[in-house]
């Protein structure tokens, strides 16, 4: 690939964004990630390939659908089959076949999330593995070294997800402590390697903490930032300040990823507040349940009504599932527990996410992002009878 | 398509099957069958679709492996979700998407191995869904009926699949009523329509019953025949007796199927014998269990020992999985219970399958069937270290 000169900010073949459009009403722009292994145009959403596949998912199928980067999971790779392991055969973009970008969480949230017992310390946190029980550890060094090992384009700092909800003392010192954490993953970094690393905003629900988090990791040199502990059960107003508080306050000239995050609806109002990344399951689990997105409301195929339906889970979506099959067939599918079901719903859940962003991308481009967010505001109104 | 005079036994856009080339020092053949849609080149293994979708397949990926046939199960298509409604969603082929050829079984073998309780009767057979334990009947003009609706391109008769084992006046009396319903079957089939019927062959372990029953449906006029009643778990050398004595009474001018058979072995001694099409759960099932078919033998992906392993599958092997995955990664899947492994693990051994009878039908066409059984055992013994 050709890369005109003013395009990169760092070394040609290394990390560089840079920002194409922006909204002339909203903090929304478009942007172009380069990496290692490819570009990624933002905003985009990145699907969740937890243990180093996105669930029923192949790589054909998330080309298929226009995924440009996929996340993986620091934790569960480093508990199995182990970040050494993967590195010795390749690192991870050869062993799940992935050749574009891929970005890592650093597992805080799973410690927080998944493991048996954890004793966090200003070190780090001490675990049980929630496979096997066994004792482990992760500190700030240990999660970039865990995220070099894997070779990915993108690694993500160390954090410590503050709980929600959380008062005021308990998220500013939990704060403070992913700050100090930051300063260590940036030391333990290998300037040598061509890998990129963010760092992680917290501070709870509680405005002024956004606002110094955001300012303190935002003047600590990373090559982008993330907005993390949000979609954990605060009302969608909460939420869109933090965004919106923090967003404020970091470079524009760096990608902006919003963790773990979330509905339609968090898309399309964090993009308008300056997100460029998104992941979450929301897509790929609902998916295996049976709850497909589309621009009218959701579709819950074990629904009786869609017994006999001909139509596709949504009409005129290009995703290769609509192309082909109908609400009937998917709907005997998932009935009959068929492993099939699984595959072609999330290739539409993941497809239906990517396009709105594609979408959102095109408005931004032609300047009018309002417009789009009230025709997808719109649309989910006219098709509130598909509602459960 | 346009279909040369000389290749049609029937009407143009009907079933036909050609024989193209003998080998010279055993029964194989090659031929073509042709249907309404599109053709098949023989011998070939059919994937078994039970419910409408072969175990974690797309179309898409039976395409890719090479699948020329599909077979699914009218027992469980009648159940659910039903053949009428299969019907009015246009027939099988387009309620799952699959525009090449299918065949049907005609629920026999499902009503002898899966409902709860059955009576059988000269009229046919009462039992209870293995689903919902509802009452069903299913008879000859019944099996036709329903194949009809689903709009398969082969259709098989009803038949009573004879235990094994069975003494020879039950196997005897079991056999005549299996005639006296494919003589029902033929009878019950609207002429009008283009599907065809093929008759099968009973008999049980009784060499002189499986020839009687070869020559009783042999000369009903049916457009192919199908030996079934056989992988029940007699001995290896006692079927191949029984498949060369049907085979040797059955007209070769018509296709010869032999029903639910089974291992690479059973594909090479039953190719040599004269049978065109087969079909089995064995690659499928054995995939989702982490087994892979190679030339070599089984491999088992869990074993440890493929923990760091980068090769694939089977080096060489042109599938989708093999030509993307190592061992280690596919052990990893499994071990992690992550549905991709199902697909992948089943692409590679549907397509060692279709493979393995595209290479005796190159062999066939060459006139050296011998020395691609006698290779095939060759490599077999090769690896002899794979086995489990």
């Amino acid at each position: 690939m050709i890369v005109r000169k003013d395009e990169t900010r760092l070394d040609q073949g290394f990390f560089s964004y840079r920002m194409l459009r922006e909204d002339p009403s909203s903090r929304a722009r478009t942007g172009r990630i380069l990496t290692p292994h490819g570009e990624a145009l933002t905003p985009t959403f990145m699907p969740v390939g937890t243990r180093g596949t996105v669930k029923a998912m192949g790589p054909d199928d998330l080309m298929a659908v226009g995924a440009a980067i996929v996340l993986c999971n620091t934790y569960h790779l480093m508990l199995r089959p182990g970040h050494e392991l993967i590195q010795r055969l390749g690192g991870l973009h050869r062993f799940m076949n992935w050749s574009g970008p891929i970005l890592t969480d650093s597992g805080g949230y799973q410690v927080y999330s998944l493991a048996k017992t954890r004793a966090l310390t200003e070190e780090g946190a001490v675990f049980q593995s929630h496979i096997d029980g066994s004792r482990q550890f992760l500190g700030p060094e240990k999660a970039v070294a865990v995220q070099e090992a894997l070779g990915v384009d993108i690694m993500m700092c160390l954090d410590e997800c503050t709980p929600y909800p959380a008062d005021h003392e308990s998220a500013a010192r939990s704060m403070e402590l992913t700050h100090r954490w930051a300063r260590r993953c940036l030391e333990a970094r290998n300037p040598e390697r061509t890998q990129a690393l963010f760092g992680i905003v917290q501070g709870g629900t509680h405005a002024d903490l956004r606002r110094a988090s955001a300012q303190a990791i935002g003047s600590m040199g990373f090559h982008g930032h993330a907005i993390g502990g949000l979609a954990l059960g605060e009302p969608f107003e909460t939420r869109l300040e933090m965004i919106e508080t923090a967003a404020g306050q970091l470079p524009r000239d760096r990608p902006l990823y919003l963790m773990g995050v979330g509905t339609p609806e968090d898309l399309v109002e964090g993009v308008r507040r300056g997100a460029d990344l998104f992941d979450c399951v929301l897509p790929t689990r609902n998916a295996r349940n049976g709850q497909f997105f589309t621009r009218r409301g959701r579709v819950v195929i074990r629904n009786a009504r869609y017994r006999e339906d001909p139509d596709p889970i949504e009409t005129g979506c290009g995703c290769f599932t609509c192309r082909r099959f109908s609400r009937a067939y998917l709907r005997h599918l998932f009935i009959a527990d068929e492993l099939l079901a699984y595959r072609l719903g999330t290739i539409h859940n993941l497809y239906y996410y990517l396009t709105l962003l594609a979408e959102a991308r095109a408005a931004i481009e032609a300047g009018r992002y309002n417009d789009f967010a009230e025709g997808f505001y719109r649309e989910r109104t006219d098709g509130a009878d598909l509602a459960v």
